[in-house]
Parts: structure tokens; sequence; C-alpha cells
């Protein structure tokens, strides 16, 4: 994936020309996060920063691009150099703090901080957030929905709902990374080396004489680990033809009908047939909630494939994660900045993020300056993982990250990860951050 | 933009494999559209045509891309063939009808159709619904918030809160088609010459010794043209000294607070210091119900600009767009075929939608099958955009589009056009195509 350098709103553009125009070149930190949970989400997963990494890493202005800009009406009194000098030889030479991909956060946590010359650190806000925000709420939501599962393998299946294509390969990548074990996306698994898995669908069936024949044609390709689609017609017809046949299916997928019913019928059927080893994979519209109540009512299900829910977090579709200044250099020293805005809390400065851990339990979270030392017994969720501009250590592999995450969501309290009525997790402010942002408060000169 | 061919279900994939490996070239159609509307939409904008038809063109497989293909355990059994000649030779030879990009459409209308050899056919299932679909959404959000607006200019502003980067900039596209007058996505003008616009955000507000001293800095750089963003920290304050200040600002953005007020109050500041040609940008999570109100309660707005409900169509972001087989080659003629989904209307056979017009208003539409003869003084909305795998004419200006977009919309009868409680618009399906579904209905062999 090739990012652009101009997909940013056109404000980051005209505030970097005008900090360089004004020669303010000082360093400035911007932290991302997310301000408060949407409704039905009582953690978030943080995912995306490779892709964040790989976006700053990769910044660069076109000839073709940097053409464009000096046409546009709005920058005509921007001086030659900026379009002559500045913008072709711009780097992103920035240090980057960031959680761990997979990691689960809470509101005010920073995802990520960025501290870099002033207009640097300013251009890429939209694409920090973008890139965080979309994979942070598919691994977020995407983590509830392998839960529901109960240990039976979930695997995404949302390409085509996805918004566009390439939201589908990253909506991918993040719902593995929250537990997935796949994707149907053939791009995620080329580009992230995760699991790619289909079946066949309804018009296969279709293109053949009988049903029989779409099934035997198939099985005779791809074994007879393959997994049927027994829904087209008949659901329990298809089961008991198979069952006759003497295929040997790796399992039937129903994605229609009243599943709890028909799943244990055709479960019934095979394992009279002396089908026990063929599984049963439930498909259509299904989300954390539906698999759920499909467990709970004695559905007979050995995995599940989920589209809509895990492509685009249908239920909480947006984060409205926030990207904010909270320190700007001042006379050769970082001075915390804070935004008054009535009614929503913001806290000035750098922050680090402890996570008390007891008997490997989360206990609870401390939201600190970063120069603070943290609690015993706590670990800081922050690293330094780019200095100027560059990564500090290559990126770990997505399955270990995918471990990870599913040993610290499994970490929190049973409570906060109930599916509905979940309890708050508890996370503190430090005094001393308290102080701070009064401090910046008052200090302000509007 | 460069899609890869690989972005698509593994079923795809497998199922083009097995109509290869069978001898399976014969052709078939499939037509894309949705079973029901979201709640909250009346009608649907159709966009992301031009986008899938640059797809379909560029359909290449890499040879990275097949012997990563080769390696997968699924493939094992393919003959090498189908690795070694196929993909490699491969391209889009199909045709495809469409509606033009802005035309309002509704259940069951099929917005394109594929008619290809199978297995062609079948692949590009995946990238047409996620294409078509995704913008599909966020224009007919759009169009309900330009709507909302009542004249006035609406800016999509949402980059920061789509899914991932790319589908920002197709956001922007769809939500400029629906009448959205720019966006704040410098790639979508890049890419596609919308308008683009911006203001400042809090963060250079906050970067200078003064509120006063930021905006000075910025007129400075950008003309008295440009837009203040005044609630940093006090409203009416910067208000007020933007009225002493002698500064001739385009407009002043409010971002929060409570807008009904705080905007009539600085109308009158403004309008009291001379500056009636100073207007009034209302942003901060709006969409078309928040609009319509800070409208009805007084709220004194020029303009908005409008972020996540539009890029990501929040109360609705997917559509459920389907791509059903409707008709297939069965010795040598095409024969209709529909899959039957009990609760579910399918109809069978290739269609044509023929929309109904009265002294310049829409009466209904009828769904009939493509060779009917259509009614009197109605038009046919799907036309042959793509004969063998090439662009019948190169696609509109996306102005034009969007010009004939806005007409459409208000060319739907105004009862259906309500934000809520809207009334559903007519659309018939003819004896005909009913008589051909149950005829494809009863001849099916499962």
């Amino acid at each position: 994936m090739t990012f652009s350098a101009l997909t940013t709103d056109l404000y980051e553009l005209t505030m970097m020309a005008g900090y360089y125009t004004a020669g303010m070149d000082h360093r400035a930190s911007f932290e991302a996060y997310v301000r408060e949970l949407p409704a039905h989400r009582s953690y978030l997963v943080a995912a995306g920063l490779e892709q964040a990494l790989a976006y700053l890493e990769g910044l660069r202005f076109s000839q073709e691009q940097i053409d464009y800009l000096r046409r546009l009406p709005v920058f005509q009194r921007v001086p030659r150099r900026f379009f002559d000098d500045f913008l072709p030889a711009f780097r992103f030479e920035g240090d980057v703090w960031a959680v761990e991909e997979g990691t689960p956060m809470f509101p005010h946590e920073p995802l990520l901080r960025v501290t870099a010359p002033l207009g640097q650190a300013q251009l890429v806000e939209t694409a920090m957030l973008a890139i965080v925000t979309f994979q942070t709420s598919i691994a977020s939501k995407a983590s509830r929905v392998v839960a529901a599962s109960a240990g039976r393998p979930v695997i995404e299946f949302g390409a085509r709902r996805a918004h566009g294509l390439e939201a589908g390969v990253l909506a991918a990548r993040a719902a593995y990374l929250a537990g997935c074990v796949g994707t149907s996306d053939v791009e995620a698994g080329f580009r992230f080396g995760i699991p790619v898995s289909g079946t066949m669908a309804h018009s296969w069936v279709m293109a053949f004489a009988s049903e029989m024949e779409a099934f035997r044609q198939y099985a005779a390709l791809y074994g007879e680990k393959t997994v049927f689609l027994i829904d087209t017609y008949d659901t329990m017809k298809a089961a008991e033809r198979i069952a006759r046949s003497g295929l040997r299916a790796g399992a039937v997928r129903i994605d229609s009908g009243d599943i709890v019913a028909e799943s244990r019928a055709v479960r019934q059927v095979l394992d009279r047939a002396g089908l026990q080893a063929t599984d049963i994979f439930i498909s259509g519209d299904l989300d954390e909630y539906t698999i759920r109540s499909l467990l709970d009512r004695g559905a007979r299900a050995n995995g599940f494939g989920v589209g809509t829910a895990l492509s685009t977090s249908n239920d909480a579709p947006a984060l409205g994660g926030v990207y904010k200044l909270v320190e700007i250099e001042r006379d050769g020293r970082m001075a915390p900045v804070v935004k008054h805005s009535p009614g929503k809390a913001s806290y000035a400065g750098v922050k680090q993020v402890w996570r008390s851990m007891e008997a490997g339990r989360a206990r609870g979270d401390l939201l600190a300056e970063a120069a603070e030392p943290g609690p015993v017994a706590a670990m800081p969720l922050l690293s330094l993982v780019m200095k100027a501009g560059r990564r500090v250590e290559a990126p770990p592999p997505l399955g270990d990250l995918r471990a990870r995450c599913l040993e610290r969501v499994q970490a929190l309290p049973d409570e906060v990860r109930r599916l509905e009525g979940a309890a708050t997790y508890p996370v503190e402010v430090s005094e001393h951050l308290r102080r701070l942002t009064d401090e910046a408060l008052a200090s302000v000169r509007s």
C-alpha cells in the first residue's frame, strides 16, 4: 500500500505552510485518544499502528502533487520556497510513542503521541486518526464477536460490506489481530500473512444441473475437507443428500433460515450417517448478540463467518478519536497546554498509562504525566516506536500481537468484558497531571 | 488508485478455478442491488460506478500474486495451467449495464449488471459490492444532509473519521456527487477535481501567544477571506475582538457550545461592526437532524462542515447490497434463474428500471425484464456502460453528474424526500417479470 501525502485535510497543509512562513519550527506534541467509549463498548483494542508508522516513514510530496497545491487559490500568497524547497525535501522527522497493537485501552488514554516540529506534527493529524481509529473500531468490535463465540473459530467475511476494498483489507487485519482465526479477504492474506478461507456461494450451487452435482464438482477439486453451502434450496434435503452420498465434507455452512432448529436437525442427520467429523459453520448477518443468542438457544455450531459487523463495526462505525496539542516548545522548553472544552475533560502535557497487574489480572490504570514514576507492579503501556522519523525496531509479527491481544483482553476484569451491562474499568488520573492541567488552563491567554 | 486483483473473497477465486477446471465458460449475468432500505433512508443515490469500471478494466494478476495463490493449501489440486496460463492472461471481458451515478434508486432496482463468462462474472462480486455500495451509502446520506441545510453550502469534513485514508477520499467524492459543495480532503481534490476548502484547527490558535495573533498571522497569509475558528477559548470574546480588530474575515467558524444562541449573538456582534459580509460557518458532529434542528431553532448559519456523518454514513454504515445470479447460459441460450429465499423477494432474469416522469416529477418506477418495452413517457435507467471489458464512453465530468443528481433528487415526490416519516416511492414489478420468476422457481431442481 502506498499512501498519498494529500490524503489529509486542507487545513493541515495551510497550517503547515503558515508555520513555515512564520518561521515556527519549534517542537510540539499531539496525542491521539478517544474521549468516550461508544455505546456497547467497554474497552477498545488498539490497532493500526503498523500502518500509521508506514505512513509516517513514507510521507513524501511528489512533483505532481506539489504542482497541484501550488495552483490552489488558497496558496497564492504562500512564499514560493514552500513549494520549491520545503515540500520536495519534506520528510517526517518526529518521534512517536504508542501502545502496542492489541492492547485494551480506555477513554483519555493516548493510543499514540507524535512529537515533531509543529508543522510536521500538525500535518499528520488526519492520517493518524483515520488509520488508527478505524482499525481500533474494528478490533474492538471483533474482540466482542470472538468473546461471544466462546472458543469457536470466527472468520472475517466482510470485504463486500467494507468501506471500499482497502478498508476491507485493513478490517480483516484488525479482526484477525483481535482474535478471529482468518479472513476471506485474499489480499489480507497476501499482504499480512493472515490465514484465508472460503466456502462457495449460492451461485456455484445454482450453476450446476443439481445441488449434489455442484457439491461433487467442488469436492473433486478441493477435497473432502471442503465446506458445502447447504441452504440454497432446502437445507434439510441438502443435509440428507450429503449424508447419503458418501461425500465426507469438512463442514456444511448454513447461511439463512431458523439456524437453531436447522443446525440441530442437520447435526442429527450428519451424526446418524457417521459424519460426526463434519462441522457446522454458521453465517448470515451475525454479530456478538446473534452469536450469543444462537448458542444460548442451543444452536449446534463449530464456527462462525461474520461479515458486516466485523468489516464496518456497524453499531459504532466511528470512534470520534481526537488528536490534541498537549505540549509546545516555548523559550527552549516544552510547555504543557490544553484546550478548555466545557463539559469535556482534557489533560495537558505528554502522558504515560500505567496498568496495574495482580496475579495476571488488570486491576486498573493510572493516567500520568510521562515523566512521573509509575506505581509499583504497574507496567507502562506507551513506548517509543519511532525516533526522528525511523522505526525503533521491526514490528512484531501479527500472529504474536494477536496472541498477546487475546491474553490482555482475557486479563481484564470479567465484569468489564461483559457484552452487556459491563462495568467501567477504573482509570485514575494522577494528582500531578491534574495540577499540570489546572496550571495550563490558568495560563491561557485568550 | 491501483486495485489489487486479490482484494476479493477467497471463494470467488476457488469458484473461478472450479469453473475453469470444469470447462464451464458459458456466460452468466449477475445484478447488484439492495433488498431493503436502511432505517432513515427513503431513497438511495447510486454512486461508485466510475471506480467499479476502473477496477474491471484494470483487473490483472501479477506474478507475485499468482505465486501466492499457487502456494495456498486450498489450491493444491487445481490444475497447473490455471496458474501458468489462465491467471497471467486474465482480463475482464464482460459487459456492464448500470445506472448513472447520482440517480436516486430503490430496493430491488439493479445498480449494475455484469454479464460475462461465469468465472469472470463471479470473481468480481466482492469488488463490485464493496465499491458501489460504499459510495452509494455515503451519497445517500449526503443527499439528506444537503437537503437539511436548505440551500446553505455543506462541506465534507470527515477524512479523519473515515474507514482509512482511501475510504475518506471516496467518501468525499460520493458526498460531492450528492450535492456537497466541496471537501477538506486534498487527495479528493487532486484526484477528482473536487473543490477543496479548510479553515484552521484549535491547535493553530493555541500555538500563538494570543488568539488575535493567531488570526492575524493566518489572515496575513491567506487573505481576509479566510475563516477564523472562534471557539478555542471563548466564542463571544473572540467575535468581539475580531469585530474591533479591523480584520475583515470571510467567515467565522463555531465548532462547539450552544450553537443557536452563540451564532445569533456572534451575528449581532459582527453586524454591529459592519461585518455583514462575514459569514458564520458551523461544524461539530453535525448530521441532517442536528442541522435541521439548528435552523428550526433560529441558528444563524451560512454553511456547514459535516464530518463523521458524511464519511461513514454513521446511522447506516452498510447497505447490505447483494450480487445475485439472475441468468445463466444453458444449451446456448440465456436462462433466467433465481434463488428461492423464504421471506425475501427476488426476481429472475436481467432487468431494466423504467422511471415514469410527469411534468418533471418522478411518479414511480417499473421493474421489468430487460427486453420488455417500457411504459409511455418513462425513461430507462440502466444503460450499457462497458462492452467486452472496455468502457463504452468516457465517464461524464463529476460536476455534471452532481448537477443531474440534484435535479433528479429534486424530482422525487416531496413526501418521499421527507427526512422523517417519508412515504415509500412506488416501484411496480412487471407481470412478465413475475411470471419469469415463477417459472424459474418452478424449474429449480434441488
